[in-house]
């Protein structure tokens, strides 16, 4: 328990006093920079989906190492990056015809993409004002959620005839995300990589448009594969954190892991060798990670003057209510040697949906991080 | 299909543009009137839990039927309701020692009581300013969360005394939370109900402290129980709006539902018989109710010019990501006479978690509602 004192101390020097969203800064810019070397080395753009972190702050990072251009979920998260100066985003979820008015009036002071895969949505475009857009057509590589399937030419084809018959309107390529790459191993995400990859270029030379360029983005795939060769762009953005996910899959170690909550313990319960910390659901995120022991919530990490160290052998969240975490150790003397007020750092299992739980980041130097904040 | 598109077409007039909670006034109203009538003829306190709504608003609908005091889970909570002309609130959640300047100075302010388990809160009250507090001592009476177990007379005694060695602390009852009441049948919410009761009121009788006051407080058990005689306080909240998860357990009708998301379809599958809609887990919370056919994350309901209607026979939300909802109909015919732009309504698995999601409120007459927001 030494480790579990050492981080309680640490995280007590940063002034804590409820659940704080953590991060390790440079954990994080070294995970940036190592994508943006490989985009350059294997020259596809890289456009990093800012759903993860949505703040200005971390999107900074990104931009001293040269990006210039991201990916965004939300209306409301284009509009927020926009005004921090982003001027070159995608929004790659299907597009809403009833934000039509918001969507043209950002159209016309950034350079901005779209994503359509039904004709309901062409139709709300040509109907919009007339404003420069670049359009991607979304393709369904298998993972089941959006997008035309890929085998659908004829789908496909049509789409793309129905873009171009409007003067405002530019073919951008065929977008997707392979999300059947998360939860497994490095050999699904290689074979997801790779199957989504022939589906589109298959796609591509069927419809006769080699001019549409392929973007694909599931963290777990860039990761696992070191040939990134035939995409033309990379949209994926969990890699700036990480989290239990990505490390149980093995695309991550230890070291990666830049993103963590700092909870406060407010129960202790020896006999059942169970602590309980005052965060929940509504600060974790209620992401479960399937194992033969039951769901797991999140692991804990410790920190020292460095910053973030390494997980922890035992020490894990088991049970999630609204507000409330039970954290379950191995030995009871373990359990007992901690004290309602000592600190815990939780790993949460999928960082973007716990990150969508803060107002705001601490690093764990002690800066403040601003966040997008959802209406 | 009608009464979707019927649905669609009364949330239009809404001008909804992306995902909206919204609430029935009146359904909440008669809720919350039910509740206050069976307490008044009970005559016991009710002490509503506000972590369901977190709304100065909703609030207010209490206040209108005579409730003058609540309940809360988290000091944030509690600072806001403080500051809505709330004078008399319960903190029912493990004391936070590290929470001791921002607690001490809102006792300063309003009648305030606080919840105990373990010696080192005791000494944390006893060694912060001198300020009276009411305390609970919190006891598990089965759901193995927070507290100490009801049948450890002798640990709940020391804390007793060890509470009354200091003049300002008022040791005011014992508080229980029955958890395990949630996820099963009335069967099972009148049985946790009454061996809460039972373990409380024997351990009441062994302390030989007949002025401690017994708190309770699930949803579940005080839908599920007719004669709630010998519970002194009763501390729920989720019957203002209740949830699936509470009309799947049998607790309450349709329409007492009042609570749920409109959600903009962005994407139409009739192949696979899936909608999509922009409403994932950052807007419903990943809940998920276990069923025969996998976990269900959501159910759609009608809506007419009179407010929420009733529960659809299809229309059931099976999948959910960050922001991706998936939505699963028994024909594709059904699937396919949806479009994108149109809006589904969403009944959320567990309200509670659901409400933490959003910033406000809309009323489905078009009022605005207010929410705490977390910091």
């Amino acid at each position: 328990m030494t480790d579990l004192h050492e981080t309680s101390r640490r995280l007590a020097e940063l002034n804590l006093t409820h659940a704080t969203l953590l991060v390790d800064e440079a954990r994080a810019r070294r995970n940036i920079r190592r994508f943006v070397t490989r985009a350059h080395a294997a020259g596809i753009s890289l456009r990093p989906h800012f759903k993860t972190h949505q703040s200005a702050d971390v999107a900074a990072w990104f931009r001293e190492d040269g990006v210039d251009r991201a990916t965004v979920s939300s209306l409301g998260q284009a509009c927020y990056f926009a005004d921090h100066g982003w001027r070159d985003l995608t929004l790659a979820i299907g597009l809403n015809p009833r934000e039509m008015d918001d969507l043209t009036e950002l159209a016309g002071r950034i350079r901005l993409g779209v994503t359509v895969d039904h004709p309901a949505q062409v139709e709300a475009l040509a109907t919009a004002a007339p404003t420069p857009l670049e359009v991607w057509l979304e393709v369904d590589v298998g993972y089941g959620r959006a997008g035309v399937p890929h085998q659908n030419h004829r789908r496909l084809a049509e789409l793309a005839v129905a873009v171009e018959a409007h003067g405002h309107l530019i073919c951008r390529g065929l977008l997707t995300h392979a999300g059947h790459s998360y939860g497994g191993d490095s050999e699904l995400a290689t074979r997801v990589f790779h199957d989504a990859h022939h589906g589109l270029a298959t796609l591509r030379r069927v419809l006769e448009r080699p001019e549409l360029l392929i973007s694909a983005g599931d963290t777990p795939g860039f990761m696992a594969v070191e040939n990134w060769s035939g995409i033309d762009e990379a949209r994926p953005g969990n890699f700036v954190f990480f989290d239990l996910m990505q490390h149980a899959a093995g695309v991550c170690t230890d070291t990666d892991l830049a993103c963590a909550v700092a909870c406060p313990v407010i129960g202790v319960y020896p006999e059942r060798r169970q602590a309980v910390v005052h965060a929940g659901a509504v600060h974790l995120g209620k992401e479960a990670l399937d194992t033969p022991d039951g769901p797991v919530h999140g692991r804990l990490l410790t920190m020292s003057r460095h910053g973030f160290g390494k997980l922890t052998a035992d020490g894990v969240v088991t049970g999630l209510s609204q507000e409330h975490g039970t954290v379950t150790f191995d030995s009871e003397k373990q359990t007992a040697a901690l004290t309602p007020g000592d600190l815990l750092l939780v790993l949460p299992v999928h960082s973007c949906l716990t990150c969508e739980q803060f107002a705001a980041y601490r690093t764990t130097d002690g800066h403040q991080l601003q966040r997008y904040a959802r209406i």
